[in-house]
């Protein structure tokens, strides 16, 4: 018996990590002898490092960075199991949660941080990057990772820009030339599903930066010091980081990755599966448990779960969902190439209360699952 | 495929029937091929009657007889699908539901609708009885009843006792000479599993009185109102309606009906399990579903959940069940002999959204267990 769990984190409520614990204790309760495969997941955002490094037996190395107020704090980054790929999680040095609710301001917030992981692995060898770039602070184009890298950014007066996407309006120059050399000789997969361009009704500013702590007038503001930051860029480069599909994404982090790491973004979780072998590490498998916090429509919108259940369909592996809430008919399950799905709960209760015992509540439904198979499976 | 639906009444928001109807909905979507024997059960309460002759295939007939406080109300009796066998549930004539809130008084109300009941079975040829006596209203001792036979009931003045509990205080003599003759003819098996007998600290008046209004000057009165009835029922008949274990049950109707109805008190479910050949139906069948509201410490004490589950471990078929709540644990639920057990509840919610959703919610999470086994059970 062999079995993949391979879920979502439960936001707010159990790590993607913590989800495959729960379900596993629950299978070996049931089935002693049986292989499980931990495989925790992540679309791109907050948790792909841990996850990848989970999921592949890899290391997280430590390294102390800048927040996006430019605070030294602690942070670091994954590598895979292969040994030589470098996982950079954007959230880590430069995330939205690192900031207090009154601290967080998209004028000034800094992707310095993310910069400095970079150049970290980069000092310890590593060229082959992945880089997941969900919930940000920043709103400054990517600007202050390009910083670490050694890239100057000048005004009129010849001084150098402060951080944030607010004195990005002031740039007068860009100077390349002490831009970290060993960037040319290695590869950048930015995991990302945003295909937003940099500027504009639909740009980083106005999409984003709201739920960054942008008012109006910010967004306003940051756009257009943004368009400036493009049209500088182009003068000098040639390149056009206003036309970049997905250039908007992580505050504007998309279009300088593409323009000056030569990055190529990809699909969140496509990514994650290819990088942790995925298709392989299913091969054989009699059955695949995913789970996220909800299961509704946004489900049938999103990629995770449909990410895996693609990948299993191929593979001939059974899907089944756990999740807190399962809001989706069977038919709509069957849609999304899911054989069955079952919240987690045990009777009428309130979120805080299934959120207080998510553990229990996995591990006894995992058990109720398992109960039923064996009684009903006919193994070899 | 062959799949026994068996649960109880999901008390307060949907009858046994309902739940089979439900769940056999479910397996049908996913098994449009399978064999759904419904055998809705009831433990000897309320619900008895349409649930033994769903479960039988049999009818019921429509009788006009008198409430708690002698007014006439439609009511009846069950047949089962033998033809032969009467099904009487007291709490279809004298019920506690049958009264409002400012109604009940078991001072006075009568068991007189439930002897109505029988006597318009034996006119309609039945001598095979089986009768339910949960969910009454009365504490007389089955006095109405047995006048509603023909016993007669006098004080010193030699006039007519009135129907109630109290009014037994009173009592000078019995009069059996017009008791129906054919109750000698008849065979009456009572479902039950009250043991507590007719007076006394633990008897009927003490233990019941209370939730059928008494307050505790009342089952004092009623205490000594019975045992001065049981006390004249001795001189005159010999025998002791005090020494009846069960005589308690219904008020005091257990004692009557052992006394002047030479019925056996049996297990409630185990009577009904009987009558509807619970044993022989399950035969062959590759799962038994059964159900009740909640699963919580009370079923490991219940009776009817481990009626099932012995018969079945018998006859070597699994069962799951669904509840409403399932506060259960694994290892609860392999104590009383479930494979597993499911809430069918989706996520969290209000008690009254689930009762308000409930079929629905039980059709789908049967089809959730249905495509789990379709995917993993190898038929033959």
């Amino acid at each position: 018996m062999k079995i993949v769990v391979a879920p979502d984190s439960f936001k707010g409520s159990l790590s993607a990590q913590g989800v495959c614990q729960a379900v596993k204790k629950g299978i070996q309760t049931v089935f002693p002898e049986a292989e499980v495969i931990e495989l925790p997941l992540a679309d791109g955002g907050e948790g792909i490092m841990e996850s990848m490094v989970y999921a592949s037996g890899g290391k997280i190395v430590k390294v102390t960075v800048r927040d996006p107020l430019l605070r030294a704090i602690e942070s670091g980054f994954g590598v895979l199991g292969d040994g030589e790929t470098a996982v950079i999680e954007m959230a880590q040095a430069s995330g939205l949660p690192l900031l207090r609710e009154d601290e967080q301001n998209p004028l000034i917030a800094s992707s310095y941080g993310t910069g400095e992981l970079i150049r970290a692995a980069l000092d310890r060898g590593y060229r082959k990057f992945i880089i997941g770039i969900g919930g940000s602070a920043t709103n400054d184009a990517g600007a202050g990772m390009l910083r670490a890298l050694g890239m100057k950014f000048y005004d009129k007066a010849e001084l150098e820009l402060e951080d944030g996407g607010a004195a990005l309006g002031r740039l007068a120059r860009i100077d390349p030339s002490e831009f970290d050399p060993r960037i040319q000789h290695a590869s950048f997969l930015v995991a990302s599903d945003v295909r937003n361009r940099l500027c504009g009704a639909a740009g980083a500013s106005a999409i984003f930066g709201p739920q960054k702590g942008a008012t109006p007038d910010m967004v306003d503001q940051l756009d257009a010091a943004l368009r400036h930051f493009a049209e500088v860029a182009k003068e000098q480069s040639g390149m056009d980081l206003l036309s970049f599909e997905g250039g908007g994404a992580a505050g504007g982090m998309g279009a300088s990755l593409i323009a000056f790491l030569q990055a190529d973004l990809q699909s969140g979780i496509g990514l994650v599966m290819e990088s942790i072998d995925f298709e392989g590490k299913i091969q054989g498998a009699d059955m695949i448990i995913t789970g996220e916090g909800r299961l509704d429509a946004q489900t049938l919108d999103g990629k995770l779960i449909t990410g895996i259940t693609e990948a299993a369909n191929k593979a001939g592996v059974p899907v089944i969902a756990l999740a807190g809430a399962q809001a989706l008919s069977a038919k709509q399950l069957a849609e999304i190439g899911l054989v069955s799905a079952f919240s987690i709960v045990s009777g009428p209760c309130t979120v805080s209360e299934a959120m207080e015992q998510v553990e229990t509540l996995m591990t006894e439904k995992t058990i109720a699952i398992m109960n039923l198979l064996k009684t009903f499976m006919l193994t070899d």
